[in-house]
């Protein structure tokens, strides 16, 4: 579509190269790594600046033409797909670690700063920072920040919600806002938690302040194995019910071990139903005492096999097969879909024997990689785009998940955002007075409606569409049963 | 003021002997425990269940009518001050405790339900509800989710906000929200931690469902003394970067230790300037680790004395001298006026040493009791509000000491919230783009404007009145310096 001449002129005055209009430059951008959903962009701005973010947004602004922020790219909902007649803006080139002050415990940094940078920068002064997405190599601070990232240890350090102090956002009109501080205390309205997972919805995170903890003394990691993925998943509520809180706690069942096996040489059991990982960090005395008990415990709870990593490369090498799941299982099928779900602990065994149903239903295999600790499911499906209404099927048994998430008392997302993947399951997991006022927190920032629009929160006539009933106060509905 | 007869008539249906409306009846309520502040409500209501809830807010709503919601008036900052025209909302009749699962780790409580008797409720199950304020006999839980509390142990198991699942919310217009899940997550936008510390100006809390924790399998407590407030500041900090994360970790100055011995008969150690409560909790093992290990270093870090308590008897009773400290200054002065300020933990000694001058400049003692390990402040001005202007003076020091806190990097509140009382600050600690985004998000819960209206967030106008500068993006003004 056609981009206005007096916004194109306005916006190269201020971005010069830093803004992409060609189709050839801008189809790079189509998608993020929901890569089932594209859509190539107008524009794409590469500001190197807070002002030039605020130039940008201002300009959009006075033309009423929409914007969505993207970081790396790594999102896997589709919150930074592009929208029709809108600028995509990008924003991995703010990438500058402004400060990192042992002291205080803190880093300051640029939304384009990719996670594991951000810990580098770190290391030398013997700190981290804890949350880490799978895809920490890539994925960038603000990106963490629009989905609220977790990764493998935030059963015990948290989300991104739980290690950001504070952030400075630019809105829709340009103000540059300070929310939260140094001390974590966010006096007035909590703004921050607010807009910690808002998915761009809000505003454009331009900084970014992030607790920094020290590197554990002491690392050991045990692999668990079970000849019965209920039994395992039992030993998940075990380990926590004793008091153990585990750095990580991860379980993968067959499909999902045999890939990363396959893929990874990384020495897993073949012959297991389910593995678990579990690994416990902080001091010598502290780790060897839970290590031991979890140990103890888990051979109690019918393990057939508990070993513990004897040295860091061993550990390193049976971490690599859990961190590499997605790609390994990616070589079963020429696709796959990768679920985020989350449940109450207890109903592990019986979700996951809902999914092994729904897969025979639905016809398409499924993989099952989760953070167990936290209840936070990663169903991997798998199936064949080339073949006609596999990733429809695919899509219909990914909700039919969802849904069985938030009859069991959990959520639609855990940690990778509703973006436009997710609308549908929304409204089974709120009822219209939620949804409002959801609506009506995004116009208090965005009151145009210009960021991000058509995502994380569905239009009530969306809802209406989707066929969920009208609830209220937490019933849920059961109307939304598989269809084929 | 009178009150429209159609109302009182309507909610007289509603309520029945549950609405008070005569001045005798009404006047226990004229304030919380911010007693400077007093205004006797037109009109008390006191619902029985969330239909009342809602049936009233409507009515009021159909009248302009605004409301404050009321806990149990344990409140610090004018919170629950009724507003003149308006009904007080007193939800302490909403006492049910709706049910206690250890198994979901989890227990669902109406708002009015104290928060000790969670706690009770829960220790039957091995289990308990970790924020814990000075206050937490007679405070609510529906309070503690308006401000968002925090306690003694907050360090190590987080303020309120870190501690809630889920809340109920009747909105003005009479809507029931739900908000939050049962395991931690927030599709959509995070409207829950929103709430959390909202002081009643977004909607009425009527239940809340809180985490429950295993109680600690071994406590131990450690009492330092110290002939140095700045080497004991500086002991925290040492504890804090050598990795143990006590359960609690209190400060207490000399005018403080000498009131709390002088109350409870509790064993300080008179002669000493400050003394350090260190307490760990966990498993035996680690427990007996780290109160070696912060025994060592408080030794080498000058403490004059380090002693472990022999038992919970000698325990209890050391805790017994910081439970009871403020009413144990107030014995040393006709009255006195708590603050809540937090700064960053490496500031703790500049800051004393700033208080200790500006106690000097305004001729107010002040006695210090703090949550030293999350740098949460509490100064405990004495002052004499028969003698003419004490308790302006007061006043005034106070907001010179929130000016320090926040000059230092801190904030205005730690868990008290601003109520009427820090509207003042909080024009230091925002500018004008942050507090109209505060506005924006009240309006979009409450377009009205009827709940708690003139709380928490100060008006752009009284900005001006107060006379701080414009600022923007955290620069903070230091225009503020006592006035005489």
């Amino acid at each position: 579509m056609a981009v206005d001449a007096g916004l194109l002129r306005e916006l190269g005055s201020v971005l010069g190269p830093g803004l992409l209009s060609t189709p050839e430059a801008c189809v790079a951008y189509e998608c993020d790594a929901l890569t089932a959903h594209r859509h190539p962009p107008d524009l794409v701005a590469l500001p190197t600046s807070v002002e030039q973010v605020q130039q940008i947004v201002r300009a959009c602004h006075r033309h009423s033409v929409p914007v969505v922020a993207r970081g790396s790219g790594t999102g896997l909902s589709g919150g930074a797909l592009p929208v029709a007649g809108g600028l995509l803006l990008v924003l991995s080139r703010l990438d500058e670690i402004l400060e990192v002050d042992p002291r205080r415990g803190l880093a300051r940094v640029q939304p384009g700063v990719t996670n594991l940078a951000v810990s580098e920068a770190a290391a030398p002064y013997g700190m981290y920072y804890a949350p880490d997405p799978s895809s920490q190599v890539a994925c960038s601070v603000g990106g963490n920040v629009a989905e609220n990232s977790g990764g493998v240890h935030c059963l015990k350090y948290g989300l991104t919600v739980h290690n950001v102090l504070a952030v400075k956002l630019v809105t829709m009109e340009g103000e540059l806002l300070a929310l939260g501080s140094e001390t974590g205390e966010t006096p007035g309205l909590n703004l921050l938690a607010a807009v910690i997972g808002s998915e761009g919805l809000l505003g454009v995170v331009v900084e970014v302040t992030v607790r920094l903890l020290p590197i554990p003394r002491r690392v050991e990691l045990l692999l668990a194995a079970f000849d019965d993925v209920g039994r395992c998943a039992e030993a998940v509520g075990q380990v926590i019910a004793a008091g153990i809180i585990p750095a990580g706690l991860e379980m993968m069942d067959a499909p999902a071990i045999k890939a990363a096996e396959a893929f990874a040489r990384c020495g897993y059991p073949l012959d297991a139903q389910a593995l678990l990982l579990c690994e416990v960090d902080g001091l010598p005395a502290d780790v060897d005492d839970e290590i031991g008990r979890a140990r103890a415990l888990l051979e109690a709870a019918g393990a057939t096999s508990v070993r513990v990593a004897r040295d860091a490369g061993e550990r390193h090498r049976m971490w690599s097969g859990r961190k590499s799941a997605f790609p390994a299982v990616g070589r079963l099928a020429p696709d796959y879909y990768c679920m985020d779900g989350t449940i109450p602990r207890r109903h592990l065994a019986d979700v996951l024997a809902q999914i092994a149903a729904l897969s025979a239903i639905y016809r398409l295999d499924v993989a099952n990689v989760f953070h167990a600790g936290d209840g936070n499911l990663h169903p991997l499906i798998l199936f064949d785009a080339g073949k006609d209404g596999e990733l429809e099927r695919a899509e219909r048994f990914g909700a039919a998940i969802l849904e069985a998430c938030v009859a069991a008392g959990g959520t639609v997302t855990g940690e990778h955002g509703v973006g436009v993947e997710k609308l549908g399951p929304m409204c089974s997991q709120f009822g219209s007075a939620e949804l409002e006022t959801f609506h009506a927190l995004k116009l208090a920032f965005d009151p145009a409606g210009l960021l991000n629009p058509g995502k994380a929160v569905p239009t009530l006539a969306r809802c209406a569409d989707y066929g969920a009933l009208r609830v209220h106060g937490g019933q849920l509905p059961h109307s939304h049963l598989p269809r084929f």
